[in-house]
Formats: structure tokens, sequence, C-alpha cells
């Protein structure tokens, strides 16, 4: 198969640094499944923000809905019109060591091979089944997009959902011995509901695989499937022995979601400039600046990550260290003091990270 | 300027036959601008689909909506899921004699050429400048191509969307000498409105340009630019001299949204299977067909145009008139028996056509 055109809008490089901190394969696809915890958010008539400190990037949201909601307001947006976009990865949940998605490709090759044996003695998935870390830190680009594509592409739509939902009911991030969905950010959580209170239609855009991100986005984040943007890839319509339709997963890129393609795909799949853009890396730094090229009130938000004993510390911006996982150069913090952006301390500006603390 | 790939979802062969029934170039553009006119829907209290006479083409739809949002109803959906999906051109406005859109195209040609005046003497702007409606009528398929590459791509997004809108508001349908907005179908607003009053969410899913649609989708339909689903053209992301970000439309064509495209599209922009689908055409069977495969209460509809008097008659189904122009042909009535959906006879079952009558 062909897979020079699938990229899964996952910056490749970083793949390769972040394998080797990976339990592979986790086999976690053999656990029982089990329920997962919903996380919580607080009601409507609540204070907001409530695991915010108070500080300037709580200002900068309470200011903003304020300033954008208040009908005498200069800088009120129509209802209609408030469009809110959110980075996943790194923004919304935990990108490290390495993205849940990238996980879950992997973690889908003994599957995969169980149905095409002739996959066992054939790399790269001869060397993911070896379950040698340091020999996956070491595929090729090309040899990691063979796994993508074997593992996100060639079945019917329900089958992946099916399969990525029972993997994400089942596979647990190594530090915290938790599943994956349990990590997403608490206050990220009421940035999203609190937004939604005052009517904006809150949109995931993330460079990861739009379908992935659609099996799971409703539950943790209340967003549902059709604001969901992310990486897409083509699908194919077609019947089955009975005559019934169905659609295939393509090994098809039509808009890698990242960088540039953010506000393309933003375009594509809203039509409308948002109002308020979330992020955390250099992946984010286009939606970012399309959203504040709007006129008006306008909020942008980059989540720094510089909490190692609550989450991890990374940059490598104001001296933390570097990674290739969700970068936040020192460049993108001076793009933001230049432009007004706020840059979130994941630190100082947030009480908790994650609801189960 | 390769153009290959851009087809914006229209069949190329209807362009053809069509195109000699127009007034071509219109030079609406130096008409002077005017408001256009609202098209009202009955409020959520008045009885619904007033426009539509007691039948079975009513029932099929007070019956669908009912079985659907009675909570004790075994085919009750969860709000969230009430996805209804509608075909444009000759399901919710007129398509005879040729698509609006490929009037805009055609209508745009000569603001082209002043811009780039090289091509004034290069076909086949040439023969569309000549105004010769036979020779227009058998320009080639790479010919037509060239036309909708030229006005449709190579622009800013903001700039597309203000000509088009700028046009819409003073080009005109020849036989009705009305704007070609005032042409949708009253009984079809109605439904929109019906369906919306009834927590389902509207969707467009159309052939024809989604970002040409997006550009009156709201004003005429009550449908946000979100909510249109249609041919799908890639977009550049780049910034002006002044360092602004701006998009720009390209000639790359993603997504073909007709025929199979039009589940395909359905599942990238929404991601959900719709619970009622709406259509008039061939183009429309597979986003029927998809529909009809979920379980539950479905609701497939078709609109059979056999009403030369107050719009236009063809099919050629029924022994009505043949057309390239919106083919609803023999076959795709035994479909709609055998699958038990819904034909709509504009003649029997709609009281009025449109607003203005």
């Amino acid at each position: 198969m062909k897979t020079d055109h699938l990229k899964s809008g996952i910056d490749r490089r970083a793949l390769v640094s972040g394998l080797a901190a990976l339990p592979v394969p986790s086999g976690s696809l053999l656990a029982q499944t089990r329920p997962q915890a919903q996380l919580q958010a607080p009601a409507a008539q609540d204070e907001p923000l409530p695991s915010w400190k108070d500080g300037p990037a709580k200002h900068a949201i309470l200011d903003f809905v304020r300033d954008t909601t208040d009908q005498a307001s200069p800088k009120f947006v129509p209802v209609e019109e408030r469009i809110a976009t959110f980075d996943q990865d790194g923004t919304l949940w935990v990108e490290h060591p390495i993205y849940t998605q990238v996980v879950y490709c992997l973690d889908r090759v003994p599957s995969v091979v169980a149905e095409k044996p002739e996959l066992k003695e054939r790399e790269p998935f001869k060397t993911v089944l070896s379950g040698d870390r340091d020999a996956i830190a070491k595929l090729s680009l090309d040899d990691l997009e063979a796994i993508l594509s074997a593992t996100l592409t060639g079945m019917p739509v329900d089958e992946f959902e099916a399969e990525a939902s029972q993997w994400l009911a089942t596979a647990k991030h190594p530090r915290w011995n938790r599943f994956y969905t349990d990590l997403a950010y608490q206050p990220m959580l009421e940035v999203l509901h609190y937004l939604r209170d005052n009517a904006y239609k809150t949109y995931i855009v993330t460079g990861g695989g739009q379908d992935f991100v659609r099996t799971y986005a409703q539950r943790i984040y209340g967003i549902p499937p059709e604001q969901v943007v992310g990486t897409m890839g083509g699908t194919k319509f077609g019947y089955d022995n009975n005559g019934k339709p169905f659609l295939t997963k393509e090994p098809k890129l039509l808009l890698n979601d990242d960088h540039a393609g953010k506000p393309e795909g933003i375009h594509l799949m809203i039509g409308r400039r948002p109002y308020a853009a979330f992020g955390n890396s250099t992946g984010d730094q286009q939606m970012l600046e399309y959203t504040g090229a709007g006129d008006g009130a306008r909020l942008m938000m980059l989540v720094l990550h510089d909490d190692a004993e609550r989450e991890y510390a990374y940059g490598p911006a104001q001296g933390l260290p570097n990674t290739r996982v969700g970068t936040f150069p020192q460049p993108l913090f001076g793009e933001a003091e230049k432009n007004g952006w706020t840059v979130i301390s994941m630190k100082n500006d947030w009480m908790r990270i994650f609801a189960f603390e």
C-alpha cells in the first residue's frame, strides 16, 4: 500500500524521539473493558473557572467573555459568530511522552498482524512486535507512516470507531496508570464549559486524526463529532455483500491539520474565523495568527508546560527542557508577547491539573 | 494553471446542454445593489408545513418527526443525533435551466478578463465574452473547467465571498426576473424550520461549491456556514504585505460532493449518519442509501419536478421530459419505491412553490 500521502498531521520527527519512552506493545487490548470516569465540569451558576488561580490568564478569559457577550459592549459578538477553537494534544490533554494516537497505532499492530499474518516477518511490523524500544525509536519515517496507514486505514469507518473506543476503554498512561481519557486538563474543561455557557460553539482543531478524536470528544470534552476538525483522510463509499452501503477509511490525506493546515481546516470545516483560539506549540501558531487577524475582541492563548512535578516541563522556551513533542520554542514565546497572546503557566495559573487530583 | 482536479461537483455534461438557455454574460454586475427579500417561515406555534397539501409526503414528514422526538416512542432519537441533510440545487431552490453557480461563473468572466487582459483573446474566455450562446454551449469540458477555475479560485477567501454576495444581490433568474435567492422552495423552507423547531440540525449537502453556497445559506435557509457541506477546494494560508494572514482559494479539489461523494462528505464534515435526507436526482441516491442504512426511523425523500406551469417538468422518470440538469431517471424512481423513499410531487404535494406567489 502506498502511504506517501498519509501523515496524520503528526510531526514525524517527534515520533522518533518520543517512542523510546513507550511501553510497546502494551497488550492492553487483552485487559478487561471497564467504564471510564466522566470528568465533571461546574454547573453554569457556579463561579467560573474554579481551578484557575487569580491572575492574568484567568482574567484574560473572563474579560474576553464579558466583552463579547455584553450587548452594551462595543466588542459584542452575535451568538452565531461565537466560535472558539482548541488544539488537543498538550492543550486539552497530556501529549507526553508521545501522542496518544501513536500509542494506539503501535498497540494495534498485533491485531493487524493477526489479520494479515504475512506482515509478521515484514518490517516495520516485526520490529514493533519485538517490543525492542531502542529499535522502535530508530524506525524510519517511512516505517512509521506504514504503521499509521496499516492501523488507521483500510477498515470500515464503524469498525475503526469500535476498535479505537475499545482501546481507550482499556489502555492506560504509564506514568499515572490511568485511562488516557482521564488525562484531560481540568482547567481547560472548565474553559470549554464556560465558553459554551456563554453561547460559544467549541471546536477541537487538532493535528491528530479527525476520526480518532471524534471517538471520545463528546464524552471527554462535550464536543460533538461535527465540531472536531483534525487531520482528514478520505473515505470510500461502497456496498457490502448484502447491498448495505458503508464507508471505508482510505490511505489518502485530504488535509494535514497542523501549522498552516489549521486555519485551512478551520475554513474548510467551519467557514468562519474563530474569536478565541487555544494552543501550546508551533503547530498552533498560524491558528492563533488567523484568529488574531479578525476585528474586535479576540482571545489567543498558549499553554506552557512548566510543571514537571504535576505534569511535564518542556519548551525549550523560558529555559525549559527541549522536546520534539509539542515544541514551544522561544520565538513562539516572543510572538505571544508581540501579538498580545496570553501564555498560560501550568505551574502558576492552574490550581490543579486533573480532575482526579 | 492546471485545472484537471477542479470539477466543482457539477455534472459537466449537464453544463453543455444547459448553457444554451442562458443569457450570457448578463452584465448584472453593473446593476445597482439592492436588498434581497427574506423568505418568511412560520413561527413554531403555527400549524407545521402550511404550504404542503395533505397527503403521503406531508404525512411522512410529520410521522417521522413525531416518532423520533416523542420520548415514549421506540424510535426516539436523542437531540444530539438529530441530523437532517438537504441537497440544494433542485431540492431547496431552482436549478433550471442551469445551476446558479454556473451562471455566476460565466458572469464573472468579464471581471476576470478585466483583471487579466491577456485572457481576452484566449479561449474559452473569448467565446464567453462574445455572448454567442450556441458557441458557449459547444465549449468543451476542459474549457468549462478553465472557466470554473478562473472564477472560483486564485483569490482571497474574503474577496470571493464579497464578489459572490454582490452578484447574488443583483443577478436575476431570466424566467421570473427575480433574484436567485428568491427562488427557494417555500415548502422546503418550512421543512427546514419544522425540523429545526424539533431540534434537528439541518445541513446542506450539495454538489455545488461549499464556499459559494455558504455566502447565502444563512440568509436564505437559516443554515450557518459550518453546516454547509459542498464540493470542497483547498485553500492556502499566507501573509499579505503587512504581515496579516489570509487564505487563498486554490484550484485543488479535496472532495467532489456528489453521488458517492455525498456520504463521504457527510462523514468528513459531520461524522454522523443523518436521520433524514432530501434530494432530487441521481447525485443524491448514495446519500439516501447511506441514511436509510441506519437503524430506527429514517426519512428519505426525493423532489420530483413535475410542474412545468409553476416551475419546471423534468425526469425522465414518469414520462417527464429528459434533462441533464438534475436528472431523475426511472431507475431512481424504482429505487425509491423499493426502499420506501417518498417521492414529493411538486405539482400535487405543494400548494405553492415560492414565497412570492
